[in-house]
C-alpha cells in the first residue's frame, strides 16, 4: 500500500459545527487516516491532513467537495487569507511507495472527477501544473474569488478542467501535487534582529540561497531572542541538515550560537532519517532496515 | 495496537525444508508480521524476526514450539553455536506502544503456556530474569544441552517454569525480554589494528566505557582498514550518536578519521530519530510529529 498525504484547505474557519461535519464525513471514507485538522477564525479557513492510498483519497476529496459546496458560499465569505474557492486548494503529497508522478496522476484524475460531478472549474498547480505560469499557487489565486470571473475570461487563465466561469457559490479550486512542506525554525542566542534577517537572506532561494528554502528573520519578543523562520519545500533536494549547518555557520560569523531548532507540525520520517544518516556518516543504509518501515511493507496476516 | 518484536532462535540451520516449514507456520499466525529470517549452517541455527501485538506473538511462539519440538532432536544436533534447546531462546522486545514491563509479562505468560502445553522446562532471562544470576543468556546456557540434566539438579539452576529435568529431545528454552539490539560498526581510515582495539576498549562497558556497549576492534583485511565493531544493547540509555561522537573523538587522538559507520540489520526508528534530534538541536519535538508515526497511531477506517 502506498502512503500519500493530502492537505485540503477549505474556506470556512468560523463555524466549528460546519467544519466538524465536513471533517467527519471525509474521515469516514474507507481507507482514510485523518492525521490532523485545525481552523483559523481570522483566516476563516480550515486545514485538514489526510493520508491513504490513491483510490481512498480520491473518494475522500469528492466527499469533501460535496459537503463543502453544500455548506459554504464564497459570496458571504470574509477572511484574511486569500482564497479562490469553497474548497480552495487540494495538494497530494508522495510519502512512501508512491512517486510524484503518481500524485500528479491522482491530481488530474481527481480534478476530472470533481468537474464532472460538481461542475466547478479546476486549476492544476505545482508539479501537476500544465504550464510554468501555473506552478505557483499565489499566481493562480491572485485576484481571489471576487476577481475570478474577469480572470477566467483571459485566454491565459482558462481553467485546466471545467467551465471558464466560476461556480456561483464555490468559485474555483486548485488541485495539484507537491513535496511535503516542512516548517523549520532555528532560534539564535541574540536579540539582534538584523542577524536573523541577514542569515535568512543568505539561506533562502529568492536572494541567492538554497533552492527549496523560504526564510525570514523574526524577533521572538517574549524570549528576547531572534529566529530564522523557514519553509523547506523539498527535503530530498534541500535536506534539513544542510540548512541547519549553513545557518549555524552563518550565525558563527556574527559570534552568535544556535540555541535550538524546531519543527512545527508534521514531518516525514525520511527527512529526519536523512539527518541521522548524514551526521552518523552511515553508509549502505536503506529505509528497509528501519523496523517500522519493514513492518509497513511486509503484509501482516489478517 | 502495540508493536512488539520477537526474535526466536531455533536449533536447526542445515535442513532448509524443515526451517521453512516452521517459519511458514509461524508467519501464518493472524496478526503476525514476518520481518526477517535466516539460517546459519555452521551454527546449525536459524533466527526469525517477528513483530505484532502481545496475543498474536504468544500464539506464534506456541506454534513455533509445536513445530520445532516435532522436527528437531537435540540429541542429534551438532553446531558451533552454544544451545540449550530445540527452541533455544525467545526474546520479546518493546518497540512502540508497549513497555518493557509488558514484554516481561508476555515472556512470563508465554513461558507458562509453553510448559503447560509441551512440558519443556523454561528459564527466564534479561529483564524477565527471576534473579540477577539469570540475566545473562551465556550463564544460563553454560554447559549446553549435554550438561543440562546435571545443571538442573543444582538447586541454583532449577528452571523458572516446568520440570527440573530436560525435555528428552527439546532440552530447555530461555524466554525473556530485552531492549532492541543494534549492530553498529564504525570504520576508521587506518590499517593500524591497535587503534581500533584501543578505541573499542575505551567505549565498551566491560573495560570502563558506556554502559550498554559491547565492542571489539577488528581488521577489514579486504579494505586494509580497521573497524570498531559494536553491539548497542540499550539505545535509549546509550544512544547511537553518543557512541559515534566518542569513537570519532578517540580516533582523532590517534590522528585517524572516521570513514563511515554502518548499521547491520534492523534498527528501531527511534534510535535514528534521536540522532537527528540531537544533531539538529531539535527542541520540543515528539514522535507524534513524524507523519508515519501519526499514521500508525490514528485508526484508519476499514
Amino acid at each position: 500500500m502506498a502512503i500519500i498525504e493530502c492537505v485540503p484547505n477549505v474556506s470556512e474557519g468560523r463555524r466549528p459545527e460546519v467544519v466538524e461535519a465536513i471533517v467527519r464525513a471525509v474521515a469516514e471514507t474507507p481507507g482514510i487516516h485523518l492525521l490532523d485538522w485545525s481552523s483559523d477564525a481570522s483566516h476563516n479557513r480550515s486545514v485538514i491532513t489526510l493520508a491513504g492510498d490513491a483510490a481512498p483519497l480520491n473518494a475522500a476529496v469528492l466527499t469533501l467537495f460535496e459537503r463543502s459546496l453544500a455548506a459554504i458560499d464564497l459570496r458571504q465569505h470574509r477572511g484574511e487569507h486569500p482564497r479562490l474557492g469553497a474548497v480552495d486548494v487540494v495538494p497530494f503529497v508522495p510519502i512512501e511507495g508512491a512517486t510524484m508522478d503518481d500524485c500528479v496522476q491522482l491530481a488530474r484524475a481527481t480534478a476530472h472527477d470533481v468537474v464532472s460531478r460538481f461542475g466547478i472549474p479546476v486549476y492544476l498547480y505545482e508539479e501537476a501544473a500544465s504550464t510554468p505560469a501555473r506552478r505557483n499557487l499565489e499566481d493562480i489565486r491572485r485576484g481571489e474569488f471576487e476577481g475570478l470571473a474577469a480572470k477566467m475570461a483571459q485566454p491565459d487563465w482558462r481553467p485546466d478542467f471545467g467551465p471558464a466561469t466560476p461556480h456561483p457559490s464555490g468559485g474555483a479550486s486548485v488541485i495539484g501535487a507537491r513535496m511535503p512542506l516542512i516548517a523549520y525554525n532555528i532560534n539564535l542566542d541574540t536579540d539582534r534582529l538584523e542577524v536573523a534577517k541577514k542569515i535568512a537572506a543568505a539561506i533562502r532561494f529568492s536572494s541567492g540561497g538554497l533552492r527549496f528554502v523560504k526564510a525570514m528573520g523574526i524577533a521572538l519578543d517574549g524570549r528576547r531572542i531572534v529566529q530564522v523562520s523557514m519553509n523547506l519545500t523539498n527535503h530530498e533536494k534541500t535536506p534539513v541538515f544542510r540548512v541547519f549547518e549553513i545557518v549555524k555557520r552563518e550565525a558563527a560569523r556574527y559570534g552568535v550560537a544556535v540555541l535550538e531548532s524546531e519543527i512545527v507540525g508534521l514531518v516525514p520520517s525520511a527527512a529526519l532519517l536523512a539527518a541521522a544518516q548524514w551526521y552518523l556518516q552511515l553508509d549502505g543504509f536503506t529505509a528497509d532496515q528501519v523496523l517500522e518501515h519493514r513492518l509497513r511493507t511486509t503484509a501482516g496476516t489478517p
